[in-house]
């Protein structure tokens, strides 16, 4: 690729805790590549198994994100659209851990218990070409499982003039959590003010939906994106689009809100893309489509509503706009 | 297969509308293929696109199961491991609708609200060879999808002398609408009187994770099991193995809680047959393991927490007894 | 009071942990005192506070009922109304308890975690003329508090066919756990077969709204009584009334469901009784009414909503049944 | 009282609808009287009943805040005590309505369904001397209830450099609607930064536990207050205190996390005022305590926990802070 691309290296001062009220540290263009450092959950605090979160890091100093970054001519009403063209590790490793009363098994801040938290403990991950290996912390017992890019967090400044913590997702997206925003996925996001202010970071190596024990394997990344921006067109709740899929994400607790969320906004953008009244659009969803979870453990919980492009018969979301920066994607990757 | 296979074919008047306390029609032996007959959710009175459940339907009389079947020799405290052979739709169409306050995407008679229901609508759905075709009743909107049959209800007597309706998910089984649950599958059930009292029925000719609209495609079917015991072995809540994962399914409002069952059991699962301890089969499950949503429509909901086998390095639940069915299943399918 | 009082003291072989399927035990008259023995939810095998709950209770047999009792001439979709005359604890002493992961304070089997229970712990309450005693085990910290009486379980056999755990409250009552369920209130709760079978039992010596330990000071109890049918009305849900306030109690999880139910409940009520719309009864009770909380701690929560009768302008529940059966419970006290 | 009393009467355009990172409208000193104007929930754009709120408020601009006042010499990691002196209406009138798809009993922009919105309505209350009078809108039905002013919402700059939405309740307080929050009573709230920023607004003639209807009887107020600072002492949840209890606020998604969130906070007040142990205080609040609903319809529900002094032997919290405020108020009141 040409080497004018930007590339954004924030050093620890430079990171962000929150999105929103926060001053941009950069202007990009639609349609070019950008490449965007991101550090991981503990801000690169756990080094060892030694290093216990809760100790290491500086609470709220937590989950830091790359940005946020202006991107010419966005306006608030109008979607950004941030396709992920790849994710590289930037070490060979990763870590996990549990933090004292976070995570789905165990009692939390929020479904407070009077019982003491569970153990602190910290694993540590290889990663080896495509793979990454899990060491058990109290015997020998190792195995080795895919490794699976994806990016935790990914918002833009919410609506209202709030300032939120980069653990809370939302409509502005936020730590969504989410397997399937990955390479290859374009994310929709409704812009709330002039730039829209996007930031990302909380690379996982792998997670599992649900995210149940609070942390997933946590890696720095590169990130390689282009954006987009479809003026003018709203985005309620954060939204992906791969080759195959479309996904309306909820974010709310208990996690039965977060489902409706995304089924009420899939239906109704099925509805637009199909022609369908909104009781057949349920309908389709309902037999066709799928309900995932994405975290169940941080301040609100999410869960992605997806159905087939196949049982959409052609119809395109954001007139093209995956399809667009796919292409353009495929470009940069294949230039000399 | 063989002429003296068990084949029960219930008129309706045989049908049951519980889970316990209800009188058992046959009794089977263990090791062999049988045959069973399940109605639809509606007993088979939706005929036509014109016929609304809540007209045709005669509450509480929905979700009809075939049984109670007792198994020989089994008793409480046993677990019943019952395998599915086979799945074939008695009919080359189902029904799906929406309910007055049911579903997911509608205030319900749990999540009461003081507003009107939806609309009451039903669809038809056309079986033809792998596939069933959606055909929108707005619009001429139609699009063919596999068929992907599964069992929506399967469950034996609960504990503490309960009798429960089918509608109803719980630590017995009963309305689970998993669609993990369809052939090649065991699942696993924690008996709670003698001979078991294992009831069927709730076929799906294909559903969506979460059964949102709060029908799948409902068809009559012919299922071929066979059960095996596993003696003395206690199983506190639904479990499902596959060729290649094992699942603890949670059956709880809210949603989350579902999830923490489902986490939970599968977790002192891993720990069984790994020698992991707590913590650290917790993490593998986190980051390995996934957690998919049955149902968001039901008197409870329903999620499965899972695991694929090859992360737990050749280690086998219940003895083998899934290899042990799997095998059996195919020298059944395999005689002259 | 006469001599020809019904009098029911079951030994604790007679007693009953269902609502449901469960044959009845007597026949009685509406208009006639009827006086109940009941026992404590520990079916009085906590004698001292190192008697533990999980060591001498015998799982399911916990919460048992006096009953079940036929009202003679009640049949389904009758509605059933029960006035308490009097509840008089049966020894000067009560017990409370935690037991291992039940409780709101606490991780239990439905909002399972990883971490181990908190410890099982037994309190004794003196009872001395109006007061109990509250004696701390950790110190010497003792204090006294006003005697408050109500029946925490009371309900008729469920709806289709179901037989339900006594630990279980639901639209046919059962363990609702609510203080307002005192002398001098009348519970109302819908019939679902012939004679409707009521059952009643787990007195409190006093319990705090929420009953977040998961035990209140827990007594047996003599209970009068007097039941009446109000023939042909259908009641959905418990509904309460005492000589102030009437109560639409939901039942349900999670607690914001309860809540919604006892709402939308109240306001078809209010509606009914005033010929205010909808709307304008849903703004009165939003403003005049309050929510309380029954139990966060069973399987389903409580919760009942609440409006005061001067807000009615003397609109009279079920034609004046309340009225009729207090004038009624005076007549009778005031017998030489 | 003197004539040099601090009196903020702030402009509409001085109004704040969000709590954290809005400049300080002013300084103040602890001990001293202050007196504050508020604005009703609806900014006073609701002046009769055909003003629907959704055409005549702009939003986000809802719920206005008269501040963020900076109280001299507090620091992060202070508690600031908030006595509520008194509360006056400052018209003789107030409003309530509904709103679209906000609300307790209609499906929300939280718990989403495909159906239509309630109707939005708005109802006028005449405020006479101590009672308010509910007019319906589709009858004449009126029905006079007593005037009880309250403070819907009251806090400071939330942690972690967040800037909140007013409509949002949590750690810092903000949209609490809690009954008890009235004259007579002190209000205690974590300091997360320098001079603490506190606002109030959001005054109501009175509310139902609940707010079921998502608007109480919204007037605007002259709130007479005066602030201490506890130094070095953290509080995690709202507080406050009366001549009679103290309670615990929990705010959270689903409601029984809210219950669980006080409970645990307030289990943990009552064994420092005590001494008594996790497990003798958790039993203590369970039977001497109270857990109520504040409101069950903004972004997270809020319950306070109770328990009264009597019951704590005469142990003081924030030693004394309360009574000490309590006789200054007096002596204001008292002054020529």
């Amino acid at each position: 690729m040409s080497d004018d691309v930007f590339h954004y290296q924030p050093a620890e001062s430079a990171l962000s805790y929150r999105f929103g009220r926060v001053p941009s540290v950069a202007g990009v263009q639609p349609w070019r590549l950008l490449r965007i450092d991101t550090w991981d959950c503990y801000g690169g605090r756990v080094t060892s198994v030694e290093d216990l979160p809760s100790e290491v890091c500086e609470f709220p100093n937590l989950n830091p994100v790359s940005g946020p970054i202006d991107v010419n001519g966005v306006r608030a009403g109008d979607t950004l659209a941030i396709h992920i063209v790849s994710l590289t590790p930037r070490q060979p490793f990763g870590f996990s851990s549990t933090f004292p009363h976070f995570g789905t098994l165990t009692s939390t801040t929020a479904t407070a218990t009077l019982q003491p938290p569970l153990p602190e403990r910290v694993w540590r991950y290889e990663i080896d070409g495509g793979s990454i290996t899990y060491q058990a912390r109290g015997s020998d017992y190792r195995v080795a499982m895919p490794l699976a890019p994806m990016l935790g967090t990914i918002g833009v400044a919410p609506a209202a003039g709030e300032s939120l913590s980069t653990l809370m997702p939302g409509p502005h997206g936020g730590n969504l959590d989410i397997p399937e925003i990955t390479a290859g996925a374009t994310v929709y996001l409704g812009v709330n003010v002039e730039g829209g202010q996007f930031s990302i970071g909380d690379g996982h190596a792998r997670q599992g939906h649900g995210e149940i024990s609070g942390a997933a394997v946590e890696i720095p990344l590169t990130v390689e994106l282009i954006v987009d921006v479809i003026p003018g067109v709203r985005t309620l709740w954060p939204r992906i689009e791969t080759d195959t899929a479309i996904y309306s994400v909820g974010c709310a607790r208990p996690l039965e809100d977060a489902v409706r969320i995304g089924g009420v906004d899939l239906t109704g953008w099925v509805r637009e893309l199909t022609g369908l009244d909104s009781h057949d659009a349920y309908q389709l969803i309902a037999q066709a489509g799928d309900v995932t979870i994405g975290n169940v453990c941080d301040a609100l919980y999410t869960a992605p509503a997806s159905i087939g492009k196949r049982d959409l018969r052609g119809a395109e979301a954001y007139g093209g706009t995956h399809r667009q920066l796919r292409h353009l994607a495929d470009s940069f990757r294949n230039r000399p």
